[in-house]
């Protein structure tokens, strides 16, 4: 028995967006699934009871950051990453690829690995596609990912071409590495930049491996939401249909929605919990900015239309109070908000497809928002 | 029917302790309690919710840092303070005094009040009796405290005598300008450093004047421990027996046990807060740094003696890698944990005054902490 398996249950008859299961050792959700991150075995401010109250039925943690911090030996030691983070659900890891590339200067890409310095203390390391399968064995999390170069937006179509062959190899030497596939899935990651036949190169080289689930990777790196859409509307569809599919680091409510229309059943990102540390919240109607001087005397919640514990108890006065004196509750207001609205959001989206609607909701949807003004923002 | 009233159960056979209730409008606690503090209108990363689940009967918030963020007005306009944090039971504000004598530069101290600089803008402020009392009248709180001048530890006898004259003045004026004593009980507050007679003094002035409840006051501020006690000694008896008394600023393990065998029914302090945000913990067995290097592999709880929810749940490896990492979620943890263990403290207080063996339960918890130890430290 695979450790992740994926049950369709329909499609939405107005677009390809699916409503499916996916079935992990942990636990079972439904799709489509937004998931919080919890970069450093924590979604920042929140515990997990806060986690389970809201909804959230997965989070991802990050291979890269545990890896550094406290050290994978460790996390192993305390009986793995669930246990460590006392979170009974399941969890997926990213590869670390994405912060290799992002958050690490002097980085040299050789087919054994990346050589690149340590962010915290400028210590070199070495991430090959082996040792990051050693890593997320010890981690334990439900989901793994392939080790994979995320490029830039833009790069050169011989580079990137170069590059997805090389992550396709990576990709084999990471199935072979992994030590522990009736307890962990591991997911291929398909690139290619805005180009359709390295869309459809990496995806063939990836479905002949036969990975448990694909993710697009390689978008929300700066291009156009309509490079994202275009790239999505070629890539699923060469995706396998009884496989989860998981559209990586894109969490604006947009994006969700447009994503879900393009047939992705899983999302990540760290929007919603990073504005939320800013005081900058998503609701029914639009963004909040609940630092701003208007909201001093306002005594609604902040949103309105929300059922969620936040909203239900608490002041836009009373957050901008916190939020302006730095007070960590404050952030633990704006944050819960910002992942029950994402949440909700999912399900709403899975109603829709429930009821072959999901191209009208997202009308409505993106009418409330504010998406359809000329000067609306990305979240 | 006064704001608060004292219920008197029983005195401890073997020390001063007093097992008894206050009631409030917001409901009811035993004494010996800690309360935990709220300066900014939420106990540093705990809500409500967290309060009540370690066993929070009573917080304490600022009058100073609410006047000056949000300011009294605001608060007043959400329908107070229980309100606007979402605290449906007892709360107590301290009158301001303190912090001005703390936190600012250049005061200047007349009859009429106290001219100090906002230790945020440097903007020039005056409080006075008349108006310390107008914020606590808009903020609700169920137990307001009169405003008083806290001299320095040492100070000179002539200097505090003049200070608890004028602070008996300042009290009588506090009582008159109080708008709403049948929600909101008013205590004095009786001061006079180490000095028997000035004490003596101060709690005849205010007792004529009949508050509802009497703190001990100027204590805690630099003084041997033993300078505390003996003036606890001497003090407490001068009080009524039928009127709750409160011994501010302390809460230190060891202080609350020699403060509530010395006849003190309430305290508060920063002090658990304050060391759970700098990663340190009480413990049943003494004090615990998680920073410190030997807990990076330690997968026992904090307290390997505790019940609470952190220690049931947490490793100190995970809390040392979150505290280390900087993560809201270690300073949640570490801060709840202290509470409770204070909160639990105070539990066993009241639960060796119903046995009549307060200073038997003493022995057995200095020397368990090792606060009989030469080199310990206060907490």
């Amino acid at each position: 028995m695979a450790a992740i398996t994926y049950e369709h249950i329909k499609t939405c008859k107005q677009s390809g967006a699916r409503l499916g299961i996916v079935h992990t050792p942990h636990g079972s959700f439904e799709t489509p699934m937004f998931m919080p991150v919890g970069t450093l075995a924590t979604v920042k401010t929140m515990s997990p009871e806060d986690l389970k109250d809201m909804g959230a039925k997965i989070i991802l943690s990050n291979t890269y950051h545990l890896w550094l911090r406290p050290g994978n030996e460790i996390i192993k030691e305390a009986g793995g990453l669930h246990r460590f983070m006392n979170w009974d659900r399941p969890i997926l890891t990213d590869s670390g690829g994405f912060q290799v590339f992002s958050l690490s200067d002097m980085r040299k890409i050789t087919e054994e690995g990346v050589e690149f310095r340590n962010h915290l203390n400028g210590e070199r390391l070495f991430l090959t596609p082996e040792k990051c399968m050693e890593i997320q064995n010890d981690l334990g999390p439900d989901i793994m990912m392939a080790f994979d170069e995320c490029p830039p937006y833009p790069a050169e179509y011989d580079y990137l071409k170069a590059s997805v062959e090389r992550t396709s190899r990576w990709a084999e030497r990471c199935l072979k590495a992994h030590k522990r596939p009736e307890d962990q899935g591991l997911f291929g990651i398909v690139q290619g930049g805005e180009y359709e036949d390295l869309r459809r190169q990496s995806a063939e080289d990836l479905i002949s491996l036969d990975f448990p689930g694909y993710a697009v990777g390689g978008l929300s790196v700066g291009e156009p939401k309509e490079v994202m859409n275009r790239v999505l509307e070629f890539t699923t569809p060469l995706l396998p249909a009884d496989k989860p599919r998981y559209l990586m680091g894109v969490g604006s409510p947009d994006s969700l929605v447009d994503g879900s229309i393009r047939g992705i059943d899983m999302f990540d990102c760290v929007l919603p919990t990073r504005i939320a540390r800013n005081g900058t919240l998503m609701t029914s109607t639009g963004r909040l900015v609940v630092r701003n001087a208007k909201y001093a005397r306002d005594y609604r919640p902040l949103d309105e239309n929300c059922d969620c514990h936040v909203c239900q108890n608490y002041s836009r006065a009373y957050i901008r109070h916190l939020v302006k004196c730095g007070e960590t509750f404050g952030f633990r207001l704006t944050t819960y908000h910002n992942l029950y609205f994402l949440l909700k959001l999912m399900e709403n989206i899975r109603q829709a497809i429930r009821e072959d609607r999901l191209l009208d909701y997202r009308e409505e949807f993106f009418e409330a928002y504010g998406f359809n003004k000329p000067d609306a923002k990305n979240f």
